[in-house]
Protein backbone atom coordinates (compact mmCIF):
# COMPACT_ATOMS: atom_id res chain seq x y z
CA UNK A 1 0.00 0.00 0.00
CA UNK A 2 0.97 3.57 -1.01
CA UNK A 3 1.71 5.64 1.87
CA UNK A 4 3.17 8.45 0.42
CA UNK A 5 1.82 11.67 0.67
CA UNK A 6 0.27 13.32 -2.33
CA UNK A 7 -1.71 16.78 -2.82
CA UNK A 8 -4.24 17.75 -4.38
CA UNK A 9 -6.51 20.88 -4.84
CA UNK A 10 -9.98 21.72 -3.77
CA UNK A 11 -11.80 24.79 -5.39
CA UNK A 12 -14.78 25.84 -2.92
CA UNK A 13 -16.81 28.61 -2.41
CA UNK A 14 -15.49 31.40 -0.03
CA UNK A 15 -19.09 30.88 2.32
CA UNK A 16 -18.93 27.33 2.41
CA UNK A 17 -15.57 26.68 3.41
CA UNK A 18 -16.28 29.35 6.28
CA UNK A 19 -18.76 27.43 7.56
CA UNK A 20 -16.68 24.01 7.12
CA UNK A 21 -13.75 25.50 9.15
CA UNK A 22 -15.87 26.82 12.11
CA UNK A 23 -17.49 23.20 12.03
CA UNK A 24 -14.41 21.41 12.23
CA UNK A 25 -12.64 24.28 14.93
CA UNK A 26 -15.57 22.72 16.99
CA UNK A 27 -14.79 19.37 16.76
CA UNK A 28 -11.19 19.78 17.67
CA UNK A 29 -9.37 19.30 14.08
CA UNK A 30 -6.47 21.31 13.73
CA UNK A 31 -6.54 21.46 9.87
CA UNK A 32 -8.45 21.12 7.25
CA UNK A 33 -6.08 17.94 5.26
CA UNK A 34 -7.53 15.77 8.52
CA UNK A 35 -11.23 16.58 8.61
CA UNK A 36 -11.04 15.75 4.33
CA UNK A 37 -9.24 13.07 5.22
CA UNK A 38 -12.05 11.89 7.48
CA UNK A 39 -15.08 12.44 5.41
CA UNK A 40 -12.78 10.28 2.79
CA UNK A 41 -12.18 7.43 4.77
CA UNK A 42 -16.58 7.49 6.62
CA UNK A 43 -17.47 7.78 2.92
CA UNK A 44 -15.17 4.27 1.85
CA UNK A 45 -16.05 2.31 4.81
CA UNK A 46 -19.63 3.22 3.97
CA UNK A 47 -19.33 2.33 0.53
CA UNK A 48 -17.18 -1.25 1.52
CA UNK A 49 -20.44 -2.13 4.27
CA UNK A 50 -22.64 -1.63 1.01
CA UNK A 51 -20.64 -4.53 -0.81
CA UNK A 52 -21.78 -7.77 1.29
CA UNK A 53 -19.09 -9.97 0.73
CA UNK A 54 -15.48 -9.87 2.45
CA UNK A 55 -14.90 -9.99 5.87
CA UNK A 56 -14.90 -6.98 8.47
CA UNK A 57 -14.34 -4.98 12.01
CA UNK A 58 -17.18 -4.06 13.89
CA UNK A 59 -18.04 -3.76 17.55
CA UNK A 60 -21.70 -4.95 19.31
CA UNK A 61 -22.64 -2.34 21.89
CA UNK A 62 -25.10 -4.20 25.02
CA UNK A 63 -27.09 -3.49 27.82
CA UNK A 64 -28.17 -5.93 30.07
CA UNK A 65 -30.17 -7.21 32.97
CA UNK A 66 -27.15 -9.80 34.48
CA UNK A 67 -30.14 -11.42 36.61
CA UNK A 68 -31.51 -12.56 32.83
CA UNK A 69 -30.22 -16.51 33.50
CA UNK A 70 -30.80 -16.84 29.32
CA UNK A 71 -28.10 -14.59 28.64
CA UNK A 72 -24.85 -16.34 29.25
CA UNK A 73 -26.14 -19.63 27.95
CA UNK A 74 -26.44 -18.02 24.96
CA UNK A 75 -23.17 -16.06 24.66
CA UNK A 76 -21.93 -19.80 25.38
CA UNK A 77 -24.04 -21.03 22.02
CA UNK A 78 -22.69 -18.07 20.41
CA UNK A 79 -19.08 -18.85 20.78
CA UNK A 80 -19.58 -22.41 20.43
CA UNK A 81 -20.22 -21.37 16.84
CA UNK A 82 -18.73 -17.90 16.52
CA UNK A 83 -15.91 -18.09 19.02
CA UNK A 84 -13.09 -16.96 16.63
CA UNK A 85 -14.61 -14.12 15.68
CA UNK A 86 -15.18 -12.58 18.91
CA UNK A 87 -11.75 -11.12 19.56
CA UNK A 88 -12.64 -9.21 22.71
CA UNK A 89 -15.22 -8.40 24.85
CA UNK A 90 -15.79 -5.35 27.34
CA UNK A 91 -17.46 -5.85 29.93
CA UNK A 92 -18.71 -2.50 32.61
CA UNK A 93 -21.23 -2.88 35.33
CA UNK A 94 -23.75 0.10 35.12
CA UNK A 95 -25.67 -0.54 38.49
CA UNK A 96 -26.68 -3.00 40.78
CA UNK A 97 -28.65 -4.68 38.01
CA UNK A 98 -27.37 -3.74 34.59
CA UNK A 99 -24.69 -4.24 32.02
CA UNK A 100 -22.68 -2.87 29.24
CA UNK A 101 -20.80 -5.40 26.96
CA UNK A 102 -18.94 -4.41 24.07
CA UNK A 103 -17.78 -7.07 21.93
CA UNK A 104 -15.30 -6.59 19.40
CA UNK A 105 -15.93 -8.80 15.75
CA UNK A 106 -14.14 -9.84 13.05
CA UNK A 107 -14.76 -11.79 10.32
CA UNK A 108 -17.12 -12.48 7.17
CA UNK A 109 -20.04 -9.74 7.06
CA UNK A 110 -22.39 -12.81 7.20
CA UNK A 111 -20.96 -13.77 10.70
CA UNK A 112 -20.78 -10.72 11.78
CA UNK A 113 -24.52 -9.58 11.79
CA UNK A 114 -25.53 -12.49 12.65
CA UNK A 115 -23.62 -12.49 16.42
CA UNK A 116 -25.52 -9.14 16.49
CA UNK A 117 -28.45 -10.55 15.62
CA UNK A 118 -28.31 -13.27 17.66
CA UNK A 119 -27.31 -11.09 20.98
CA UNK A 120 -29.54 -8.48 20.18
CA UNK A 121 -32.84 -11.32 20.25
CA UNK A 122 -31.85 -12.66 23.35
CA UNK A 123 -33.54 -12.55 26.47
CA UNK A 124 -32.20 -9.98 28.89
CA UNK A 125 -31.04 -7.61 26.04
CA UNK A 126 -32.30 -4.25 27.10
CA UNK A 127 -30.20 -2.80 23.93
CA UNK A 128 -27.88 -3.66 21.33
CA UNK A 129 -26.57 -1.95 18.79
CA UNK A 130 -24.07 -2.61 15.70
CA UNK A 131 -20.95 -0.43 14.57
CA UNK A 132 -19.29 -1.46 11.71
CA UNK A 133 -15.50 -0.10 11.19
CA UNK A 134 -12.76 -1.23 9.51
CA UNK A 135 -9.66 -3.23 9.71
CA UNK A 136 -7.61 0.32 9.20
CA UNK A 137 -5.27 -1.76 6.27
CA UNK A 138 -6.57 0.37 3.29
CA UNK A 139 -7.20 3.65 5.01
CA UNK B 1 -22.85 35.16 1.28
CA UNK B 2 -19.40 35.18 -0.59
CA UNK B 3 -19.46 33.05 -3.53
CA UNK B 4 -16.07 33.63 -4.39
CA UNK B 5 -14.18 30.55 -5.60
CA UNK B 6 -11.54 29.77 -3.31
CA UNK B 7 -8.80 27.00 -3.85
CA UNK B 8 -7.02 25.36 -0.53
CA UNK B 9 -4.53 22.12 -0.74
CA UNK B 10 -5.31 18.47 1.07
CA UNK B 11 -2.46 16.11 1.46
CA UNK B 12 -3.46 12.36 1.46
CA UNK B 13 -1.66 9.19 1.41
CA UNK B 14 -1.36 8.03 -2.73
CA UNK B 15 -3.55 4.77 -1.61
CA UNK B 16 -6.26 6.69 0.10
CA UNK B 17 -6.79 8.68 -3.25
CA UNK B 18 -6.53 6.03 -5.07
CA UNK B 19 -9.78 4.20 -3.52
CA UNK B 20 -11.24 7.60 -3.50
CA UNK B 21 -11.06 8.46 -7.19
CA UNK B 22 -12.00 4.84 -7.35
CA UNK B 23 -15.70 5.71 -5.21
CA UNK B 24 -16.32 8.93 -6.68
CA UNK B 25 -15.45 7.67 -10.48
CA UNK B 26 -18.57 4.95 -10.21
CA UNK B 27 -20.72 7.47 -8.20
CA UNK B 28 -20.91 9.53 -11.23
CA UNK B 29 -18.37 12.75 -9.69
CA UNK B 30 -16.48 14.35 -13.04
CA UNK B 31 -13.77 15.74 -10.39
CA UNK B 32 -12.45 15.82 -7.08
CA UNK B 33 -13.76 19.30 -6.07
CA UNK B 34 -17.44 18.43 -6.40
CA UNK B 35 -17.22 15.46 -4.48
CA UNK B 36 -15.77 16.87 -1.78
CA UNK B 37 -17.64 19.98 -1.86
CA UNK B 38 -20.68 17.26 -1.24
CA UNK B 39 -18.75 15.82 1.63
CA UNK B 40 -19.08 19.00 3.33
CA UNK B 41 -22.44 20.22 2.45
CA UNK B 42 -23.58 17.04 4.06
CA UNK B 43 -21.53 17.39 7.04
CA UNK B 44 -22.91 20.86 7.41
CA UNK B 45 -26.98 20.16 6.97
CA UNK B 46 -26.18 17.14 9.74
CA UNK B 47 -24.49 19.84 11.87
CA UNK B 48 -27.25 22.17 11.37
CA UNK B 49 -29.92 19.62 11.80
CA UNK B 50 -28.09 18.13 15.59
CA UNK B 51 -29.21 22.00 16.54
CA UNK B 52 -32.72 21.57 17.16
CA UNK B 53 -33.32 25.54 16.40
CA UNK B 54 -34.08 27.25 13.50
CA UNK B 55 -36.04 26.23 10.87
CA UNK B 56 -35.70 23.69 8.13
CA UNK B 57 -36.35 22.42 5.08
CA UNK B 58 -37.85 18.73 4.37
CA UNK B 59 -39.59 15.98 3.02
CA UNK B 60 -41.20 13.48 4.40
CA UNK B 61 -42.31 10.10 2.39
CA UNK B 62 -45.15 8.21 3.02
CA UNK B 63 -46.45 4.67 1.87
CA UNK B 64 -50.51 4.27 2.75
CA UNK B 65 -53.51 2.54 1.30
CA UNK B 66 -55.96 4.90 0.76
CA UNK B 67 -59.03 3.08 1.18
CA UNK B 68 -58.50 3.83 4.92
CA UNK B 69 -60.63 6.79 5.99
CA UNK B 70 -58.72 7.61 8.94
CA UNK B 71 -55.90 9.02 6.98
CA UNK B 72 -57.87 11.78 5.03
CA UNK B 73 -59.42 12.92 8.12
CA UNK B 74 -55.41 13.24 10.09
CA UNK B 75 -54.45 15.24 6.54
CA UNK B 76 -57.17 17.41 7.00
CA UNK B 77 -56.44 18.03 10.70
CA UNK B 78 -52.98 18.40 10.02
CA UNK B 79 -53.45 21.06 7.57
CA UNK B 80 -55.55 23.15 9.67
CA UNK B 81 -52.27 23.12 12.32
CA UNK B 82 -49.60 23.44 9.96
CA UNK B 83 -50.88 24.08 6.22
CA UNK B 84 -48.49 26.85 6.18
CA UNK B 85 -45.22 24.06 6.90
CA UNK B 86 -46.56 21.99 3.96
CA UNK B 87 -45.55 23.90 1.23
CA UNK B 88 -46.25 20.87 -1.40
CA UNK B 89 -47.68 16.99 -1.56
CA UNK B 90 -46.68 14.79 -5.01
CA UNK B 91 -49.27 11.80 -4.80
CA UNK B 92 -47.92 8.82 -6.79
CA UNK B 93 -50.62 5.48 -7.41
CA UNK B 94 -48.71 2.17 -6.84
CA UNK B 95 -51.05 0.34 -7.45
CA UNK B 96 -54.87 -0.22 -6.69
CA UNK B 97 -54.40 0.06 -2.69
CA UNK B 98 -51.19 2.01 -2.19
CA UNK B 99 -50.46 5.70 -2.52
CA UNK B 100 -46.95 7.04 -2.13
CA UNK B 101 -47.19 10.31 -1.22
CA UNK B 102 -44.29 13.02 -0.74
CA UNK B 103 -44.45 16.41 1.31
CA UNK B 104 -42.30 18.90 1.00
CA UNK B 105 -41.78 20.66 4.25
CA UNK B 106 -40.54 24.02 5.60
CA UNK B 107 -40.77 25.78 9.01
CA UNK B 108 -39.30 25.22 12.96
CA UNK B 109 -37.82 21.93 13.01
CA UNK B 110 -40.29 21.68 16.21
CA UNK B 111 -43.09 21.97 14.04
CA UNK B 112 -41.51 19.56 11.03
CA UNK B 113 -40.84 16.79 13.22
CA UNK B 114 -44.43 16.76 14.70
CA UNK B 115 -45.97 16.59 11.39
CA UNK B 116 -43.80 13.57 10.50
CA UNK B 117 -44.96 12.18 13.89
CA UNK B 118 -48.17 12.50 13.23
CA UNK B 119 -48.49 11.11 9.40
CA UNK B 120 -46.23 8.54 11.01
CA UNK B 121 -48.44 7.29 13.53
CA UNK B 122 -51.98 7.41 11.24
CA UNK B 123 -53.44 4.47 10.86
CA UNK B 124 -53.42 3.11 6.99
CA UNK B 125 -49.95 5.00 6.85
CA UNK B 126 -47.50 1.83 6.33
CA UNK B 127 -44.47 3.55 6.17
CA UNK B 128 -43.43 7.05 7.06
CA UNK B 129 -39.79 8.81 6.47
CA UNK B 130 -38.58 11.94 6.97
CA UNK B 131 -35.49 13.23 5.24
CA UNK B 132 -33.95 16.70 6.29
CA UNK B 133 -32.25 18.88 3.75
CA UNK B 134 -31.26 22.41 3.61
CA UNK B 135 -32.79 25.46 2.26
CA UNK B 136 -29.70 25.84 0.47
CA UNK B 137 -29.08 29.71 0.61
CA UNK B 138 -25.73 29.05 3.04
CA UNK B 139 -24.76 25.90 1.02
CA UNK C 1 -52.22 -12.12 0.61
CA UNK C 2 -53.68 -13.20 3.50
CA UNK C 3 -55.51 -9.89 5.63
CA UNK C 4 -57.95 -11.32 8.03
CA UNK C 5 -56.74 -9.85 11.47
CA UNK C 6 -54.64 -11.93 13.78
CA UNK C 7 -54.72 -10.79 17.69
CA UNK C 8 -51.46 -11.95 19.61
CA UNK C 9 -50.53 -10.65 23.24
CA UNK C 10 -47.58 -8.89 24.46
CA UNK C 11 -46.00 -9.59 27.94
CA UNK C 12 -44.20 -6.59 29.47
CA UNK C 13 -42.99 -4.89 32.16
CA UNK C 14 -45.98 -2.17 34.00
CA UNK C 15 -42.58 0.55 33.99
CA UNK C 16 -41.98 -0.20 30.03
CA UNK C 17 -45.36 -0.44 28.37
CA UNK C 18 -45.92 3.23 30.60
CA UNK C 19 -43.43 4.81 28.86
CA UNK C 20 -43.94 3.73 25.59
CA UNK C 21 -47.59 4.59 25.54
CA UNK C 22 -46.25 8.18 26.78
CA UNK C 23 -44.06 8.05 23.65
CA UNK C 24 -47.38 7.01 20.64
CA UNK C 25 -49.26 9.33 22.30
CA UNK C 26 -47.10 12.53 22.26
CA UNK C 27 -46.76 11.09 18.38
CA UNK C 28 -50.40 10.74 17.87
CA UNK C 29 -50.90 7.07 17.74
CA UNK C 30 -54.44 6.32 18.69
CA UNK C 31 -54.06 2.91 19.79
CA UNK C 32 -51.26 0.51 20.65
CA UNK C 33 -51.83 -1.77 18.04
CA UNK C 34 -51.33 0.67 15.40
CA UNK C 35 -47.84 1.49 17.08
CA UNK C 36 -46.71 -1.80 16.93
CA UNK C 37 -47.57 -2.91 13.42
CA UNK C 38 -45.85 0.57 12.76
CA UNK C 39 -42.65 -0.96 14.29
CA UNK C 40 -42.87 -4.19 12.61
CA UNK C 41 -43.38 -3.04 9.28
CA UNK C 42 -40.15 -0.67 9.59
CA UNK C 43 -38.07 -3.63 10.62
CA UNK C 44 -39.71 -5.90 7.52
CA UNK C 45 -38.78 -2.75 5.16
CA UNK C 46 -35.26 -2.63 6.68
CA UNK C 47 -35.13 -6.62 6.34
CA UNK C 48 -36.20 -6.26 2.86
CA UNK C 49 -33.39 -3.46 1.79
CA UNK C 50 -30.41 -4.97 3.99
CA UNK C 51 -31.34 -7.68 0.98
CA UNK C 52 -29.58 -6.30 -2.02
CA UNK C 53 -31.60 -8.00 -4.80
CA UNK C 54 -35.09 -7.39 -5.94
CA UNK C 55 -37.12 -4.16 -7.14
CA UNK C 56 -38.30 -1.36 -4.53
CA UNK C 57 -39.81 2.17 -4.46
CA UNK C 58 -37.88 4.47 -3.00
CA UNK C 59 -37.53 8.69 -3.15
CA UNK C 60 -34.22 10.71 -4.33
CA UNK C 61 -34.96 14.61 -2.48
CA UNK C 62 -32.04 17.41 -3.77
CA UNK C 63 -32.06 20.88 -3.43
CA UNK C 64 -29.69 22.49 -6.29
CA UNK C 65 -29.01 25.68 -7.46
CA UNK C 66 -31.14 25.67 -11.01
CA UNK C 67 -28.16 28.56 -12.54
CA UNK C 68 -26.24 25.02 -12.79
CA UNK C 69 -26.45 24.51 -17.13
CA UNK C 70 -24.83 20.85 -15.88
CA UNK C 71 -28.03 19.70 -13.79
CA UNK C 72 -30.33 19.43 -16.62
CA UNK C 73 -27.47 17.62 -18.66
CA UNK C 74 -27.40 15.29 -16.51
CA UNK C 75 -30.89 14.86 -15.91
CA UNK C 76 -31.69 14.32 -19.44
CA UNK C 77 -28.77 11.45 -19.80
CA UNK C 78 -30.13 10.16 -16.76
CA UNK C 79 -33.76 9.61 -17.96
CA UNK C 80 -32.14 8.41 -21.03
CA UNK C 81 -30.74 5.26 -19.53
CA UNK C 82 -33.43 5.21 -16.49
CA UNK C 83 -36.91 7.05 -17.81
CA UNK C 84 -38.29 3.77 -16.92
CA UNK C 85 -37.52 4.21 -12.94
CA UNK C 86 -38.49 7.17 -12.59
CA UNK C 87 -41.98 7.24 -11.98
CA UNK C 88 -42.66 11.22 -10.91
CA UNK C 89 -40.96 14.01 -9.99
CA UNK C 90 -41.95 17.28 -7.84
CA UNK C 91 -40.30 20.48 -8.06
CA UNK C 92 -40.52 23.38 -5.46
CA UNK C 93 -38.52 26.81 -5.86
CA UNK C 94 -37.13 27.36 -2.69
CA UNK C 95 -35.94 31.05 -3.44
CA UNK C 96 -34.75 32.36 -6.49
CA UNK C 97 -31.64 30.15 -6.70
CA UNK C 98 -32.65 27.23 -4.98
CA UNK C 99 -34.99 24.47 -6.41
CA UNK C 100 -35.66 21.17 -4.09
CA UNK C 101 -36.85 18.33 -5.96
CA UNK C 102 -38.54 14.94 -5.23
CA UNK C 103 -37.94 11.93 -7.54
CA UNK C 104 -39.78 8.76 -6.99
CA UNK C 105 -38.25 5.96 -7.94
CA UNK C 106 -39.19 2.14 -8.71
CA UNK C 107 -37.00 -0.49 -9.85
CA UNK C 108 -34.19 -3.10 -9.41
CA UNK C 109 -32.13 -1.80 -5.79
CA UNK C 110 -29.09 -1.60 -7.99
CA UNK C 111 -30.57 0.36 -10.48
CA UNK C 112 -32.37 2.70 -7.48
CA UNK C 113 -29.22 3.13 -6.23
CA UNK C 114 -27.69 4.22 -8.92
CA UNK C 115 -29.44 7.00 -10.15
CA UNK C 116 -29.31 8.06 -6.26
CA UNK C 117 -25.34 8.06 -6.94
CA UNK C 118 -25.60 10.23 -10.48
CA UNK C 119 -27.49 12.90 -9.40
CA UNK C 120 -25.91 13.15 -5.80
CA UNK C 121 -22.63 13.53 -8.15
CA UNK C 122 -23.80 15.98 -10.10
CA UNK C 123 -22.27 19.40 -10.20
CA UNK C 124 -24.84 21.94 -8.65
CA UNK C 125 -26.53 19.47 -6.51
CA UNK C 126 -25.67 20.55 -3.19
CA UNK C 127 -27.63 17.85 -0.47
CA UNK C 128 -28.96 14.73 -2.00
CA UNK C 129 -31.03 11.93 0.59
CA UNK C 130 -32.27 8.58 -1.01
CA UNK C 131 -35.19 7.21 1.58
CA UNK C 132 -35.86 3.62 1.12
CA UNK C 133 -39.78 2.40 0.99
CA UNK C 134 -41.92 -0.12 0.38
CA UNK C 135 -44.55 -1.00 -2.83
CA UNK C 136 -46.56 -1.34 0.26
CA UNK C 137 -47.63 -5.05 -1.33
CA UNK C 138 -47.24 -7.07 1.37
CA UNK C 139 -47.01 -4.74 4.26
CA UNK D 1 -39.87 1.31 38.82
CA UNK D 2 -42.75 -1.02 38.53
CA UNK D 3 -41.65 -4.19 37.15
CA UNK D 4 -45.06 -6.47 37.08
CA UNK D 5 -45.21 -8.28 33.93
CA UNK D 6 -48.49 -6.72 31.72
CA UNK D 7 -50.09 -8.21 29.10
CA UNK D 8 -52.22 -6.13 25.83
CA UNK D 9 -53.06 -7.29 22.52
CA UNK D 10 -51.93 -6.43 18.92
CA UNK D 11 -54.44 -7.06 16.00
CA UNK D 12 -52.90 -7.31 12.90
CA UNK D 13 -52.97 -8.58 9.51
CA UNK D 14 -52.74 -12.32 9.52
CA UNK D 15 -49.93 -11.72 6.04
CA UNK D 16 -47.62 -9.04 8.40
CA UNK D 17 -47.32 -11.79 11.22
CA UNK D 18 -46.49 -14.35 9.30
CA UNK D 19 -43.27 -11.84 7.55
CA UNK D 20 -42.88 -11.05 11.27
CA UNK D 21 -42.64 -14.06 12.70
CA UNK D 22 -39.94 -15.23 9.24
CA UNK D 23 -37.64 -11.90 10.36
CA UNK D 24 -37.71 -12.51 14.01
CA UNK D 25 -37.15 -16.46 13.93
CA UNK D 26 -33.79 -15.35 11.37
CA UNK D 27 -32.85 -13.39 13.70
CA UNK D 28 -32.70 -16.08 17.14
CA UNK D 29 -35.83 -14.61 19.09
CA UNK D 30 -37.11 -17.20 20.83
CA UNK D 31 -40.85 -15.78 21.59
CA UNK D 32 -43.00 -12.22 19.96
CA UNK D 33 -43.21 -10.84 23.02
CA UNK D 34 -39.19 -10.28 23.63
CA UNK D 35 -39.07 -9.13 19.87
CA UNK D 36 -41.64 -6.78 20.49
CA UNK D 37 -39.90 -5.19 23.79
CA UNK D 38 -36.78 -5.02 22.02
CA UNK D 39 -38.34 -2.83 19.03
CA UNK D 40 -40.37 -0.94 21.49
CA UNK D 41 -37.17 -0.57 23.95
CA UNK D 42 -35.25 0.53 20.80
CA UNK D 43 -38.17 3.50 20.22
CA UNK D 44 -36.78 5.00 23.56
CA UNK D 45 -33.74 5.18 23.60
CA UNK D 46 -33.96 6.78 20.63
CA UNK D 47 -36.51 9.38 21.60
CA UNK D 48 -34.29 9.65 24.91
CA UNK D 49 -31.82 10.99 22.24
CA UNK D 50 -33.45 13.39 20.46
CA UNK D 51 -33.79 14.94 23.40
CA UNK D 52 -30.66 17.20 24.07
CA UNK D 53 -30.65 17.01 27.78
CA UNK D 54 -29.48 14.82 30.41
CA UNK D 55 -27.15 12.14 31.20
CA UNK D 56 -26.62 9.14 29.16
CA UNK D 57 -24.24 6.31 27.80
CA UNK D 58 -22.78 5.36 24.78
CA UNK D 59 -19.67 3.55 23.10
CA UNK D 60 -16.94 4.99 20.96
CA UNK D 61 -15.54 2.98 18.52
CA UNK D 62 -12.13 4.32 16.75
CA UNK D 63 -9.63 2.59 14.58
CA UNK D 64 -6.10 4.64 14.76
CA UNK D 65 -2.74 3.94 13.77
CA UNK D 66 -0.88 4.01 16.80
CA UNK D 67 2.66 5.20 15.42
CA UNK D 68 0.51 8.52 15.12
CA UNK D 69 1.96 11.07 18.37
CA UNK D 70 -1.04 13.00 18.08
CA UNK D 71 -3.35 10.14 19.31
CA UNK D 72 -1.84 9.66 22.55
CA UNK D 73 -1.17 13.65 23.08
CA UNK D 74 -5.20 14.05 22.51
CA UNK D 75 -5.58 11.01 24.91
CA UNK D 76 -4.65 13.03 27.73
CA UNK D 77 -5.82 16.18 26.76
CA UNK D 78 -9.26 14.85 26.81
CA UNK D 79 -8.70 12.80 30.36
CA UNK D 80 -7.59 16.17 31.70
CA UNK D 81 -11.12 17.38 30.55
CA UNK D 82 -13.58 14.06 30.78
CA UNK D 83 -12.02 11.79 32.68
CA UNK D 84 -14.99 10.91 35.33
CA UNK D 85 -17.07 10.79 31.76
CA UNK D 86 -14.83 7.82 30.36
CA UNK D 87 -15.47 4.45 32.57
CA UNK D 88 -13.52 2.33 30.44
CA UNK D 89 -11.42 1.69 27.80
CA UNK D 90 -10.85 -1.85 25.77
CA UNK D 91 -7.96 -2.04 23.46
CA UNK D 92 -7.37 -4.02 20.35
CA UNK D 93 -4.26 -4.68 18.59
CA UNK D 94 -5.65 -4.93 14.74
CA UNK D 95 -2.34 -5.79 13.46
CA UNK D 96 1.45 -4.36 13.35
CA UNK D 97 -0.05 -0.48 12.78
CA UNK D 98 -3.55 -0.92 13.40
CA UNK D 99 -5.54 -0.56 17.04
CA UNK D 100 -9.22 -0.58 17.70
CA UNK D 101 -10.67 1.09 20.98
CA UNK D 102 -14.15 0.84 21.95
CA UNK D 103 -14.12 3.84 25.31
CA UNK D 104 -17.58 3.60 27.34
CA UNK D 105 -18.61 6.91 28.18
CA UNK D 106 -21.67 7.81 30.50
CA UNK D 107 -22.71 11.69 31.77
CA UNK D 108 -24.58 15.02 30.02
CA UNK D 109 -24.96 14.55 26.55
CA UNK D 110 -23.37 17.50 25.38
CA UNK D 111 -20.05 16.35 27.05
CA UNK D 112 -20.24 12.35 25.64
CA UNK D 113 -20.71 14.07 22.31
CA UNK D 114 -18.00 16.38 22.49
CA UNK D 115 -15.41 13.82 23.58
CA UNK D 116 -17.05 12.04 20.35
CA UNK D 117 -16.24 15.32 18.15
CA UNK D 118 -12.74 15.63 20.05
CA UNK D 119 -11.34 11.84 19.08
CA UNK D 120 -12.79 11.37 15.94
CA UNK D 121 -10.84 15.10 14.77
CA UNK D 122 -7.50 13.69 16.02
CA UNK D 123 -4.43 13.19 13.92
CA UNK D 124 -4.46 9.11 13.07
CA UNK D 125 -7.74 8.23 13.65
CA UNK D 126 -9.09 6.38 10.85
CA UNK D 127 -12.34 6.02 11.62
CA UNK D 128 -15.14 7.11 14.70
CA UNK D 129 -18.52 5.93 15.49
CA UNK D 130 -20.50 6.84 18.58
CA UNK D 131 -23.14 4.67 19.56
CA UNK D 132 -25.95 5.96 21.87
CA UNK D 133 -27.22 3.62 24.66
CA UNK D 134 -29.16 3.35 27.57
CA UNK D 135 -28.14 3.05 31.19
CA UNK D 136 -30.37 0.39 31.13
CA UNK D 137 -32.45 1.74 34.14
CA UNK D 138 -36.10 2.34 32.92
CA UNK D 139 -36.23 -0.40 30.17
Amino acid sequence: MDKTLQRFGVSIEASLLQQFDALIQSKGYSNRSEAIRDLIRDELVEAQWQNTDGTAVGTITLVYNHHQREMSDKLTELQHHYHDRIISVLHVHLDAHNCLEVLVVKGPKTDIRAIADRIGSTKGVKHCKFVMTTSGQDL
